[in-house]
């Protein structure tokens, strides 16, 4: 891919079950110009969440503009301003926002489209810019937003964490331990996930593939649970509800195994929240933007202080875009799958 | 049934579906002895709950003892202590606590029977005993914390109740309407219940037997739910979800419509909760019994203000008592079901 031309992904058709190639259709149009008010956006980075596969159904989960066959996807990501006809907006400003699955854009910056201006953290800046695809993204917000705003951890907390490995658990399996103080057993796919959310704030883990989970939970947290923070749904949630600690606490971020199922998942224990004067709450990212600027100093001041480590699992290459959002289905991630649209040399520190 | 000996009510049979008259066993046996740290109490009123088909099928969902068949099945009461041997419990003190299904009881009044002395409220004690059997006994708790512990009403809340003619419900849509300035829509079964309801706190009235339930909730409350009090569970639960504003509340408190079904209820739209930061909380009357006598005084005082009706559905005499549990699975009730074991006049004010 060359820097000649805008490419895109757009849908080809409405995905069934997990994302297929020929769902998505790759398309080059020439680099559009900005007009009066508006700016030419060059997308960085990428980030990737599983609602882009609701997206591509031409479903509005998260209040953006519902799509259709032939639109280009929906995807937030960091860009630089390479031209602008913006009395707000300058040139060479990094900013994230909607960007959508393309490499240029062109933006008159709306409201509907979210745009922030990269901060400036640490000193010398030394917070790499692609964070803001991930960690210093909406990612960051749904895990600073989850656990602290919906979830009310405190200090000893009993902690159950599903998808621990994914964008939003090993964000919230660090804040968790390292911030708040809880006890986390997180839940993640194999080995290789089990060793690093261990790595990353959880005290023990359950490798739910291989695992009886409910055998599990009681082995690690044989006195229940006081907070479930829940990126999966499904039989896990379940399980979760039957093991409640008097003024418990579930927290209802995602639900991925219930998302490619064909009949909808049924709960069929909930009313076990009353015995334990136990909740459910659910929370959704963009309730909480208002909260924007304070989130982003918390997180970045705990990356320079190193309580949070930064884990985003790049793709290098737009290309890869289709390749990137199924990884997310088939739980290949860890850390914010993100892409590298640019395949640029990155900075950690 | 004469005062020579001590009736019961024992199970005969395990219930399947609603109660029958071949589940209860009719038992008579001498009135027991105190012997020394006892009491013998003499049962005025007993107070039914849903709850007590659950006791009646050997389950404990409330902590009571598990009970078998030939055991006299579990009640809360009010009684007269008429012999006691006992150092702190004084012959004529009016109590209130678990009785069981029967006219006398010798007791050690264990802190497991959760016996309280019958407090004189208002000028003269001008509150009738037989208020302890429900609305001054654990169902005013329920509605009580319910409502206040767990539901955090606020003025002008666009509130759903279900259940609105029953004990806990009769008494939630006052204290919401009345106390704290809720905007109550109520549910219940037919025109009679209906009427009912709309004289006790619930501007409007839906009829789930004859109207549909999605389409009426949209016409009292077109522009959504800021808190539903659910005595009921199932479809209204369901419905209900569907149509929650910002930082909505959902207390679970009964599912009453689910209790006789043979497969469990699975609620498929759990998940609303998320866009709208809104959480389902359950509680259990007895994790709020510490509060007892904040709660009591409470009560009593918007019964002597005229904020709060007192409603309690007596069935007279003793032997009743399978019908009036019965009753409130056919949703025959208005107010507490409750029963005047000895028939005797009552008092109202």
């Amino acid at each position: 891919m060359c820097d000649d031309a805008n490419y895109q992904w757009r849908i080809a058709r409405y995905p069934i079950g997990n994302v297929q190639p020929e769902d998505f259709h790759w398309h080059v149009e020439e680099i559009p110009e900005p007009k009066n008010g508006e700016v030419l956006l060059k997308t960085h980075y990428l980030g990737l969440a599983p609602v882009m596969r609701f997206y591509m159904m031409g479903q509005n989960p998260s209040g953006e503009t519902a799509l259709k066959i032939g639109n280009v996807i929906h995807g937030r990501g960091v860009a630089q301003i390479v031209k602008s006809r913006h009395p707000d907006w300058k040139e060479g400003m990094m900013v994230q926002g909607q960007m959508g699955w393309q490499t240029y854009k062109v933006s008159a910056m709306t409201p509907q489209e979210k745009f922030f201006v990269m901060p400036n953290y640490g000193p010398n800046n030394k917070l790499p810019a692609a964070l803001g695809a991930g960690v210093l993204g909406m990612t960051g917000l749904s895990a600073h937003a989850g656990l602290f705003a919906t979830g009310s951890p405190k200090k000893g907390d009993k902690m159950l964490l599903s998808g621990a490995a994914g964008g939003v658990g090993s964000m919230v399996s660090q804040l968790a331990a390292n911030v708040v103080g809880c006890d986390v057993v997180g839940m993640a796919g194999g080995t290789e996930k089990c060793d690093f959310i261990k790595k990353h704030g959880c005290r023990a883990a359950i490798d739910y593939k291989n695992e009886d989970i409910a055998a599990a939970i009681d082995a690690h947290l044989p006195s229940g649970i006081d907070l479930y923070f829940d990126n999966v749904g499904g039989e896990t949630l379940q399980a979760a509800l039957e093991r409640l600690r008097m003024h418990s606490r579930i927290v209802l971020c995602g639900s991925i195994s219930e998302y490619t199922r064909r009949d909808p998942f049924s709960l069929s224990n909930y009313t076990r929240l009353r015995r334990t004067d136990s909740m459910m709450k659910g929370f959704f990212v963009y309730n909480h933007l208002h909260n924007w600027e304070q989130v982003m100093d918390d997180l970045a001041g705990w990356i320079i202080d190193g309580k949070l480590k930064a884990v985003q699992d790049f793709v290098h290459g737009f290309e890869h875009m289709p390749r990137a959002l199924a990884n997310l289905y088939y739980g290949n991630n860890m850390g914010v799958q993100c892409c590298n649209v640019r395949g640029e040399p990155e900075i950690w520190n």
